[in-house]
């Protein structure tokens, strides 16, 4: 609770205690999640997704400087920075890149960087990134940049978290990749093609064109009870966000300014047409299967005794029972 | 039933069949792997890993071929290939890659490829994996290929459904990448450089053969509960298996009979030291984890009523209540 004030009056470092405390889901970062949550829900929350070797993360430091340092006349906002690693389990990998991207916008109090590493299950990061996520909306940040490296179901799934969500590609990544846009152009509210200097950048964008052209109309991923469902983005006043295509060089940090803009064009498109609402609807509701998921697992484990688990094992392994009767057998579920 | 009887005639039809309902989980799916689970247990699982560009699908081709066209003195061996694609939520991009590589192997009834797209959750993807792996085996297929497409935690998951884990690495694919291995590294049970013709091989080489030095003892990833626990891989004998790290080319199948000598080595490994029963035990008991989560959920779900569940989220949204909160009143566990 203490924790959870210092917080909100904007200390350092107890917000990155509580991050800490939140992301090890201990008791004290569950109080504080809960002390924070009713200030939480007021950052504009932007994933940022895509394949390995496209600048993501040089694009995310550029978008936090050009925050910072707004062009005259507008206000800098204050940032954070989320950079989700799956791949990354046990190694300390996430926190090198960290220690590279500190260098770049160190000393800046209105910047946050933060780092997390995979804790195993795809539930438990999506968990902990909802919570760091939520602590840095209550601490009043006002720009919330979700990184996720990777290009894989956790990474649909937490780009799903976002308001808005950036899908990154570059010219010259091979045809997997071109495979895996399929997948994520479909969850994308703005595309990215970085390294616009690079050879092949015009069939690229010309290839994401004519995908956007199939997709369309373009629908949105969310999780739902644990399944994805697509709803069409078509506003409740009946405007539709085809999503633009914009070339930056994050190098050089051209394209920036524009990507910045329709950044801001999107949010203001949601705020105006209700889906700003339904996003976090969905957001919330996505929170807690997940939670709810975690609380049933625990729940369950502590009232089953572990000899008659072990001993299902033993059966299974002998395979005179199939997982399917050991289930039945595990969780007899009696609807009265 | 009758399914399950013309898979183990092996009617190939029928296989195609019984693997749809076990994909799509159905009842008769369901029925179809209670009544194949204990004829299954022989083959050799070999998991497929690595970042796209890496060239893993023209190598999971060249073994199938080679298992097929041995050497003078072997045996052809039965194979069967498992395509996991979590990359690809929405659309048909599986099912083209598919065809692609039927052309390849078509005609020989040895060989047996199916691709999986995402089901829109890690779960989902992982249980139906499980389930089409027991139907392969059970039909008698001696080798089980099973190669997943992307870098994220999806693929370590499904990587530890295999005996033996072959992590796919292939030069001058950029920063990224680099920060990935450190994590798949750990899975590794035999380390493949494919594009060996490519510039850079030796670069790639020694930087794995760094990382393996530091990561060694080798460990071997599984999931237990959710949670990743880490067991060296030394055989109960004490022999420790060290990762080899092999060449390949596999657009003109060189290093492909090492590769498949490596894999076979594995397997020699682990039969003698008891590495092979000890993955069978953890194999099926996260097998068993996954299957039983989803029980818990579908089992909650037919329990609380709609409306309880939906005014919750309410004061979810105007953030009366925080997500942990909701889920300590959705699911009051009571140990009695």
């Amino acid at each position: 609770m203490e924790l959870a004030q210092a917080v909100l009056a904007g200390e350092r470092l107890a917000l990155s205690r509580t991050l800490t405390q939140v992301e090890n889901d201990t008791p004290e970062g569950r109080s504080a999640l809960n002390a924070l949550f009713p200030h939480a829900g007021h950052a504009h929350l932007v994933g940022v997704t895509g394949a390995p070797g496209t600048g993501k993360s040089s694009l995310v430091n550029q978008l936090a400087r050009y925050y910072r340092q707004p062009p005259a006349g507008e206000k800098p906002k204050r940032v954070a920075v989320v950079a989700v690693d799956p791949t990354s389990p046990f190694s300390g990998g996430a926190l090198l890149g960290d220690r590279i991207r500190m260098r770049d916008l160190a000393g800046d109090p209105g910047v946050f960087i933060r780092s997390m590493a995979s804790r195993g299950s795809l539930g438990g990061i999506a968990s902990a990134t909802a919570g760091v996520v939520q602590v840095f909306d209550a601490a009043g940040f006002d720009i919330i940049l979700i990184e996720t490296v990777g290009v894989g179901q956790a990474e649909v799934d937490i780009a799903s978290l976002a308001h808005t969500t950036l899908v990154v590609e570059a010219p010259g990544l091979g045809d997997d990749i071109q495979a895996i846009k399929a997948g994520i152009l479909e969850i994308a509210d703005v595309l990215v093609v970085n390294k616009a200097d690079h050879p092949g950048v015009d069939s690229t964008e010309r290839a994401l064109r004519s995908m956007l052209e199939l997709a369309h109309p373009v629908a949105h991923t969310i999780v739902h009870h644990g399944r994805l469902e697509i709803s069409a983005s078509t506003a409740t006043d009946g405007t539709l966000w085809i999503p633009p295509i914009q070339r930056t060089i994050a190098t050089d940090g051209q394209g920036i300014e524009e990507l910045a803009d329709a950044i801001a064009r999107h949010r203001t498109h949601l705020l105006d047409g209700g889906g700003w609402q339904r996003i976090e609807r969905i957001r919330l509701q996505s929170e807690l299967d997940i939670l709810l998921q975690e609380a049933l697992i625990t729940c369950w484990r502590s009232k089953v005794p572990e000899d008659i688990y072990l001993e299902t094992i033993d059966q299974l392994i002998e395979r005179r029972i199939s997982p399917h009767q050991a289930v039945e057998k595990l969780v007899p579920c009696n609807n009265q």
